[in-house]
């Protein structure tokens, strides 16, 4: 996605070989227009795909994932990083490790959310080593409901989490995958060469 | 707001005389189209206050203050509640009691973000007791920058950090003032009854 990807050439903060900080438009500060922009693609991509539902995980996942539910016209849900005192029975869990925070996660969804006949889009921020798209999508099917494909903001391609979920047959959309950020500067793959 | 009293009304779970769940539309769930009627209205409301950034807490409060960010062009800026490994010099800090929750967070935002002359609107889910309020105008203003006003979605007004704020001169912009949730209803007061 073009605007997404000139974005992140002009604002991204390359802290190191493997982090990207997009602080100023997307984890932080958010720009609305570019989440918009980020909607109408997803929706673009999944307009077919008969999605009643959208999943993400808080806080970063809200934002392209609210702008896509208003395109697509459907609820969104976000999951939990850790239980709240006031969800209680039929919650759904999954444990999610972060590389970047170096804990254990638990992320909860409120089973009432998620039904048998949804059709689940789960959209996150970042992809890079894929845990928490593995914690989400385990979610999805502990409801019952049927797991459709997966948006991504941005892909480190360079980590495993996206040839690993495409060899498990996964769909990811992926709208800014990232070759490399090696020698200070932002590579882009293109989508069609990602493993399929 | 007429549309999200009814949304309340019909959705809202009370689970005690002071706790309200809206999982199902605001919380967990979210329900984009009411998200943007939100959004204009909280626009609407500060259209000639020369606004330049949304200020709101993680993660309840983005989807209502991503909806007022684009109907009123500025950036939206959220805060953590807990300080990122990727954050670090510059850091803006406010501590907050959470009586849910019950316990301490530190919330903060990034310097880079907030400037001496932004005109600042913060936005949030609930006001209770105003602590989550007070920590995010602290904050502004430790940045130099101007608090213009706070735009509430659901208000507890039998709880007391709205009378506390207004009677500190806070102007605020609250869509469903709830003056009780005795006898298992919602009985919402009129915003002009409350105390300014």
């Amino acid at each position: 996605m073009k605007a997404l990807q000139e974005k992140i050439e002009k604002e991204g903060v390359i802290l190191s070989e493997t982090v990207l900080k997009v602080n100023s438009f997307l984890n932080h500060q958010i720009d609305p227009f570019l989440m918009q922009e980020i909607g109408k693609e997803f929706a673009k991509r999944f307009q077919k795909d008969g999605i009643t539902k959208i999943l993400t995980l808080e806080s970063s996942g809200i934002a392209p994932s609210l702008m896509t539910a208003l395109e697509l016209n459907v609820p969104l849900v976000f999951a939990r990083k850790k239980k709240s005192l006031t969800l209680n029975e039929g919650v759904l869990t999954a444990k999610v490790y972060s590389f970047t925070k170096q804990e254990e996660n638990e992320i909860t969804v409120s089973g009432e959310f998620l039904h048998k006949d949804d059709r689940v889009l789960v959209i996150d921020d970042f992809l890079a080593n894929g845990q928490a798209a593995l914690g989400l999508i385990d979610i999805v099917r502990e409801a019952g409901a049927e797991f459709v494909g997966l948006g991504i903001v941005i892909e480190k391609v360079f980590q495993n989490g996206g040839q690993m979920l495409r060899e498990k047959g996964i769909r990811i959309e992926s709208l800014a995958p990232i070759r490399s950020l090696e020698n200070g500067a932002v590579s882009f793959a293109k989508e069609e060469e990602l493993v399929r």
